[in-house]
């Protein structure tokens, strides 16, 4: 997706777009006033002030065509400066303009732009002519406070977006239709996954029947994974007192991320950001001995974060979610082959989900300001070297990022490709020399000598939530069949005449742990078969006379027009197959 | 076990050895002076000032041995009264019993008893001799706050227990030894089950990973259950805002078990005490038709209540619990369907857990009071002779409790007997008219006008955590196969010799889902097996070069002598199946 904002063309072209739309609103509501109109990541907007006025939907359509109009005429963009007085003076009637110019330091000019009858104070640049901006459309509408002020009058702000070709606006409108079916907030209101509430609160994701079954089925998977690996899997508090993060140190850090402390009986809770301070005292609860490294402990946890309201986006970004984490416990000699296994975990999940899109980034010190990071140099150059290392090993994609390890030790991320183009961070492997030095953790070695322990954070799916969002961007909410929280709908032609044997399509499929269900309502074929469609089943079953005679079914797959007959039996084999091979 | 408070006659011996206690101490300590000694469930202790002494354990049979004495010495126990001021004068020098005196209505009489050289102030009443307090045992002893304030200095808490002869005596110090090892706080600590920590909060608990592992078995038990009877299983938030909470009327009267409110943004936050609110919200965020009624939520939430610091219990009480909880929304006509179905759930889930003590109690309206109880009378009555209709036609052994219902609706509670005696609460069915009331949840019925479902909420294992206790004491440890966190321990005779085979068996456990391990410690061989017994682990498998040669195992079973060899395939199909039937 382009980011108009940063690219300098775009932004200018944007720009120029929005004094055309300003340009057509002033014809067709000659009372307006406006306000700020920025380019922004999406395109543009402006806010105006049409005094009692309202957009509507239907005024989107008369105001483009008003902007068709000036673009036509072909205006030259002419830029004028003029004296700060003489602006005040010129704009003495519009109040926003006047509130605009007072905070402009005093002996500075201030550039105009003209296009026709339209002028605007404006820092530019932009295009020369109105007719570059022809290829536009404007996208929505809403209210806005004025300076984003609660107590402020209601802006009208109309957003919409420039680009330089009309095919390239084709191409830019179907994106953002892409991206808008793809959104995983509209897919998960679609596919019943979770909702939200505002009686519940907001950024506090509920999870229905369907969502919950793809997190048991994620969770599940994950676990059995780690655990073959040899990882433990525990449960902590949500709940913690605040000692902990003062050891941690985060309450003095991460507090405005925090939602508040709660203090009863002298003693101070809070609600856990995260769960690495809990595993740290478990570590710590028993003597450790060099060779019982590396302790592995692993937990899908519940944590909470306080995310500014604005910051919410569904179930990607809430105020509470379940972190598939862990922490590895390990002697400094154990770290290459750590780090080496957790790559290995990470490239056999992504292999099940068939994400193929991704690079490895390596995040390193800024040697010029090393004072700013925890432990020492030789330290610092031992492990970045060991995690280079064991990238250039495994052979994957990977790049280096200076300055971007965090405080506490050098780390990787690794960044998928979404089929929306961006850039999202869905695992990760964190050295910390730190944490365990806050604990005070120790093992024995073969000297006999106590002696700190290494801390790896890791993370595979990241944030299950976040991992569900993404896999439903990915996948526009059709799941793969071992995900997908309905497998199987099983149609009988007729209700009346062909229930039975689909109910025991249905058993049958039910007993071998298959998620099928039956849809004998009393409704045409076509309805229901468009149902399931509608639902993105991955496989729909259609039983008639004939089926009911062979004992077959007929299969057809989600996307795919063909059915296809088979035997019960090699059905149920079939789909038991591709279950198990997550194919 | 005895509850020694509640039991007249032994309430009357425990004080009285309180006072045997008392005169020993005054012989051992002539300085001693004494503040309170009452009969407690457990026994009886006294509160002693010994001025800088400090009670250590051997003090505890120094002590015993002059109680012997003193009782040997058969001394009558006489009762005498006295004025208030007669009682200051005598006592005068005494500021323990000063304070008592004057806590005491003015122009009443005061009673003391005296037994030889020791008289104490007493309410009575007493046995009639010293020689009756022959048959006690001092328990324990700690520190305690004078009248439980930390300003105030500490005096010497010494407990102790009486019985009536010698053998009840020894039973009960029987009975005090088998509560001990069936502790499942003791128990949870020896099996690294659980843990708790200080600096994570009391009442917090931190599932190990053995822990884990149970709690992973008992919720996907139930759900699994629960989803093969038609229940959905959702996810909602542990925070949530309060106006869910002033809804369902819980903020005003349950404030006070809830952690402390988070205020952030002019929004109010609690951690929820119970899920029942968000599954109302999950409810009425949809159409519902009779058609589709029943609708059952089920949850395994994760809930939170402040618990007072003296009631936390381990996991059988703590400050963050997991509930399998349900919340069954279903037309009039269905009640009595619906609870049949969970009491079928139970009896199904007892079988598999092999309870066979229980009854069910049906706990009815107070009929002297119908004004205390949400509705009117005609539904009570209704739904009172229908949950009573639902056990007589199930045939389980229940009873009835008057005055015992919920504000909103009548209930029943199933009572579980446990080894020790105790009548535990695990599952609960409660109709609920108020909720669906408070939420405005509606249903379409079938002539098309929309009307209030009713609520059952139910709860089979009931907390998780406590259930988990109560699995602990039961089996002192020695859980079933199926729910063991370690099934199998295979113990090569010469880890030198023995130990790729072994390994060979653990692996092809652990393909077939056995959670197996392998101990090839360099140790002895006796030591290792001590080892797992000590770990109450289900499967020992011992292999040495006879086991090899025939490609066999020899399996002893915790708890039995014998061993018997088999072969591995065998063994193999043996253990999978006593998992599979959950013998």
């Amino acid at each position: 997706m382009r980011n108009f904002k940063e690219d300098a063309a775009l932004n200018t072209l944007n720009h120029s777009c929005a004094h055309l739309m300003a340009q057509a609103v002033k014809h067709l509501y000659p009372n307006a006033k406006f306000w700020v109109g920025p380019v922004v990541e999406e395109g543009f907007y402006y806010d105006i002030d049409l005094g009692d006025a309202v957009i509507r939907d239907e005024d989107l359509a008369k105001i483009e065509k008003e902007m068709k109009k000036c673009a036509k005429a072909d205006k030259r963009i002419v830029r004028q400066e003029i004296t700060r007085a003489e602006a005040l003076e010129q704009f003495a009637d519009d109040p926003y303009k006047v509130d605009l110019i007072e905070r402009m330091p005093e002996d500075t000019n201030i550039s105009m732009y003209t296009q026709g009858d339209f002028t605007d104070l404006c820092r530019g640049p932009h295009v020369s002519s109105t007719k570059e901006c022809r290829n536009f459309k404007l996208l929505k509408h809403s209210g806005a406070y004025w300076k984003g002020d609660k107590n402020n009058k209601v802006l009208q702000r109309i957003y919409g977006v420039c680009l330089p070709t009309a095919e390239d606006l084709e191409d830019h409108l179907k994106d953002l239709e892409d991206a808008k079916q793809r959104d995983h907030r509209k897919l998960g209101k679609d596919l019943s996954v979770f909702m939200f509430s505002e009686t519940v609160g907001s950024g506090l994701p509920m999870w229905l029947p369907n969502g919950f079954t793809i997190r048991r089925i994620l969770s599940d998977y994950i676990m059995d994974k780690e655990l073959a690996q040899g990882y433990v899997h525990v449960m902590t508090p949500s709940v913690v007192s605040t000692k902990l993060y003062k050891i941690s140190g985060h309450l003095a850090h991460y507090k405005d991320d925090m939602f508040p402390i709660m203090e009863r009986d002298g003693d101070e809770y809070c609600l856990r950001p995260m769960n690495c301070p809990e595993h740290m005292i478990m570590y710590k609860s028993t003597l450790h001995s060099y060779r019982d490294l590396p302790v592995r402990i692993a937990e899908i946890a519940n944590d909470f974060r306080f995310e500014a309201g604005g910051a919410l986006t569904g179930i990607e970004r809430s105020r509470a979610f379940t972190q598939n984490d862990s922490h590895i416990f390990c002697t400094p000699e154990q770290i290459a082959q750590e780090i080496k296994n957790v790559t290995k975990l990470i490239l056999d999940v992504y292999g099940d989900f068939g994400f193929e899109n991704y690079s490895f980034r390596l995040s390193l010190r800024d040697k010029e300001n090393t004072e700013k990071y925890f432990g020492n140099d030789a330290l610092w150059e031992k492990s970045e070297a060991e995690l280079r290392e064991v990238l250039k090993e495994m052979g994957v994609p990977y790049y280096e990022a200076e300055g971007e390890a965090a405080f506490y030790g050098p780390k990787i991320d690794v960044q998928v490709r979404s089929a929306l183009g961006h850039d999202v961070t869905l695992s990760t492997i964190q050295l910390d020399y730190q944490l365990p030095e806050r604990f005070e953790l120790e093992y024995v070695d073969h000297t006999g000598a106590k002696v700190r322990p290494v801390v790896i954070h890791r993370a595979i799916l990241g944030s299950l939530d976040r991992f569900v969002a993404f896999l439903l961007e990915e996948t526009k909410g059709a799941l793969p069949l071992w995900l997908s929280p309905r497998q199987v709908v099983v149609i009988p032609v007729s209700p009346e005449a062909h229930s039975e044997y689909a109910e025991k399509v249905v058993s049958e499929l039910k007993k071998h742990g298959v998620r099928a269900e039956l849809d004998n309502r009393n409704e045409k074929l076509g309805y229901r078969i468009r149902e399931a469609q509608t639902h993105k089943i991955p496989v729909e079953i259609v039983v008639g006379d004939g089926e009911i005679a062979d004992q077959a079914v007929t299969v057809r797959r989600y996307g795919k027009k063909e059915a296809a007959k088979s035997s019960l039996n090699d059905f149920i084999n079939d789909i038991l197959d591709e279950i198990a091979s997550r194919r």
